[in-house]
């Protein structure tokens, strides 16, 4: 960004790069052809970089070759999935080669008898599950942008999603990895196994890594039984804090764990009943939590979600509406999974918060964005995973503000919103990751003595920093 | 083990080390004093080795200055908890000093609204869930040794056990870590958050570890609801073979995730009965298996049992004991936890395996087994948490043979058996860990990449090698 620190991607390079993938595989002298590899869906001209070529490998062999080539010259290499990431991590801040995987979407074997899929990264998570369906199982993923996110993005982030609660995120999934080294060599991690301590678990230390320990080549991934019966709940209340005052006691009290408690507070909900042209029952409630239980039959899950009605009336809920067939179920399921698109077609001055607090702090941090909402005047939707105590706010910037006007209050706002959380024990992202994005803000979370882990792990596995430099922490000095 | 690569524990260092903890937890001089902390529970004087002295720290920050003045004098630390391991991790190969962890034993917090305990490394893992009985809540790790075991050590070695299944393994519920770094350094990982990906996960590289990343000083641990009814089923067959082919089919065909699917031939129940002086029916039975089955209600916990019991009739059980009372229960997890333990008695000479496989194969590995059980003729008996794919195999010596006899013999059916695991997709250890025990067998199941990935690791984050040195893998070399 500032000085060059890598060397650039010569005439010479391209002509190895086209050798190693075949020429038309390789992007390169054209901007317009090279600016959608230029950023991912954080909004912001100063989140975005040019890549110098963008390569799309076939095989794991080709990346191994091109890690090696990068390493020799010195080229930044950042790896790709759909570009669907909340955290600038798939852009190329040192230019360099963008390498991108969407040739890379096998389903590589489904291994019913041991419940495990292997998939290429380019897979779109949503395929896995309707490539499953008619085999009664299924992957418990559930990122909101599964329509269209790829599989070995999931993992580089470790992706959330709606089915948290019960199923736990991403990581827990992952089984086995083929992935590339930054230094270009190609190891096995894990394997078609459910327990291993055969070494270190270099399978999560990658989970999540956003790219920077290594290209993800193939992913077994553990798979579920089908559910037999699913139910969705949606539950109305006056006000967002009696909403979210009753998720931490929907498990403590019912000691059942549901599959979801996602929380819309109403604005959210307008946003994107009106971006879908959809209508539930948002005018009534000034916030809603959608409850999924799910489970291998009708009578158990029949007596979990009656539970969990009653609870929810008992804290004050107006309403307890039941969406127990799949068309209605998907209807409000795709209002939650369109929030987000719907603010971006709002405003294009705006912040996608991640923050995630120990559950039971969700009402103190909704009580402050709701004040900080009244004090700087701008709208900040709340919704999210509330089940897990990870909490998209959206701190959008009024539509006649300039970005002059816009910037300051923003970095104010985000400034005071991060101190709170970080005093509640929370941290900034739980599920859309670091980035170039929030790297800036990582000291209000963490010590420098865990950043110097983290540095002597990335100097460990990639001495030259050649995979995806400058995100998460800077290796030198204060991140 | 062969040239000295530490310095001696000095006269001097004793000294510093009795300034830093009190001079009464300082164990050194007295060889009958330090010869408990020569070994773990792996059988045999080759996996043995005396400390020159054992510390016991009661605060993180005597650890610290423990891990700087061994920096400085470049003498070797190894952790150790309850010295219940498996594969030798808490044994100081190097001498040097031994940091026992058992006067941190506080149970520092029950956070009842996050559902989340705080817990010092020192705390017998049986004792988190006696504590946490009248709240409704539990800790979902069920090692074998759970009476005698610490946390600490159940982190460092990634505990499975009984309810792994179901619930997972000791690393799904590892939230937050303090942690003393091998160069001395103070670092919280983690916190109260269910999920988190602010960086990369430093928790899960440190849990299984084998105390060669850091010293584990506070752990905070998810809780779940404690079920309100579960019931096990003991079902007897009349061969291995019958009631191991049953396992893989019980999740797929009846879409229900038991909590422990636990497998015992005949003689190891045997053993373990008499050890006990307790009788469960084995004697009409080649094998069993052991299911237990929770959930929040007794008509959930019905429907489920009677379903896998039903499986099990069907692919030949000839009994099915249902146990549903916590006394009748108890008596057969006992007979299970201590099937271990009465091979102990019978015999010095043998190995206690733990290997993993897909659980597809575990039809496979069994029959294996048997076959190096006639061709070597020694007793093999086999147990283990069939459901994850991970068996105990005993490989015991007949009692009248002598080591020389022994020895050769025990080599090569473990060159066999690791081989064919290999073959299956298999690994060396599922939950015991490598230790020094099983580190000349890493390169059967892993690439001599993948070790270096460990090698870039353990020496970013401990440049001198000083914490358990020579555990998993050589950091020279081949493993």
């Amino acid at each position: 960004m500032t000085d060059r620190t890598y060397s650039p991607v010569t005439n010479e390079i391209l002509q190895e790069l086209k050798a190693i993938v075949g020429e038309r595989y390789v992007i390169a002298g054209d901007d317009d052809k090279l600016e959608p590899y230029s950023h991912d869906e954080v909004k912001g001209e100063q989140y975005a970089h040019m890549p110098e070529c963008v390569v799309r490998p076939r095989k794991a062999e080709e990346i191994a070759e091109i890690m090696k080539l990068a390493n020799r010259e010195h080229v930044a290499v950042t790896p790709r999935g759909a570009g669907s990431g909340m955290s600038g991590g798939a852009v190329p801040i040192e230019g360099g080669i963008v390498l991108l995987m969407d040739r890379m979407n096998d389903i590589v074997e489904l291994d019913k008898e041991n419940m495990m899929i292997t998939v290429e990264p380019g897979v779109v998570a949503n395929d896995i599950n309707e490539y499953l369906a008619e085999y009664d199982l299924f992957y418990a993923g559930y990122p909101m942008s599964l329509e269209t996110c790829f599989i070995g993005g999931n993992v580089a982030e470790n992706a959330g999603g709606g089915k948290a609660v019960k199923y736990g995120v991403t990581s827990r999934y992952v089984l086995g990895l083929e992935v590339v080294t930054p230094t270009g060599e190609i190891v096995e991690l894990g394997g078609k196994l459910i327990k291993d301590v055969t070494g270190y678990n270099m399978i999560q230390l990658m989970v999540g890594s956003e790219g920077t320990l290594g290209v993800f080549t193939k992913i077994v991934l553990k798979l579920m039984p089908l559910p037999k019966s699913q139910v969705d709940l949606l539950c109305l209340f006056d006000s967002a804090e009696q909403a979210i005052e009753c998720v931490p006691q929907i498990m403590t009290r019912s000691g059942i764990i549901p599959t979801a408690i996602e929380f819309m507070d109403r604005t959210a909900v307008r946003a994107a009943c009106e971006y879908l042209n959809e209508s539930i029952p948002y005018e009534q409630a000034g916030a809603m939590l959608l409850i999924t239980v799910d489970g291998p039959s009708e009578e158990q899950v029949e007596h979990d979600y009656m539970q969990i009605g009653d609870q929810c009336m008992e804290a004050g809920a107006s309403e307890v509406y039941v969406a127990d067939n799949s068309t209605t179920s998907e209807r409000v399921w795709k209002v939650r999974r369109n929030i987000g698109e719907a603010y971006n077609v709002i405003s294009k001055r705006q912040c996608a918060e991640d923050i995630v607090v120990p559950p039971a702090c969700i009402p103190a941090i909704v009580g402050k964005l709701g004040e900080l909402s009244e004090k700087y005047d701008v709208m900040m939707p709340c919704f999210g995973h509330a089940g897990d105590g990870n909490l998209h706010a959206r701190i959008v910037s009024p539509p006649e503000w300039s970005d002059e006007q816009w910037e300051p209050v923003a970095e104010k706002i985000l400034n005071e919103l991060y101190k709170f959380t970080a005093q509640c024990g929370g941290r900034i992202s739980g599920e859309h990751g670091i980035g170039h994005k929030r790297k800036k803000y990582m000291s209000y979370f963490v010590s420098e003595g865990y950043l110097d882990m983290l540095r002597a792990v990335k100097r460990g596995m990639d001495p030259n920093n050649i995979l995806n430099p400058g995100k998460i922490f800077d290796l030198q000095g204060k991140a």
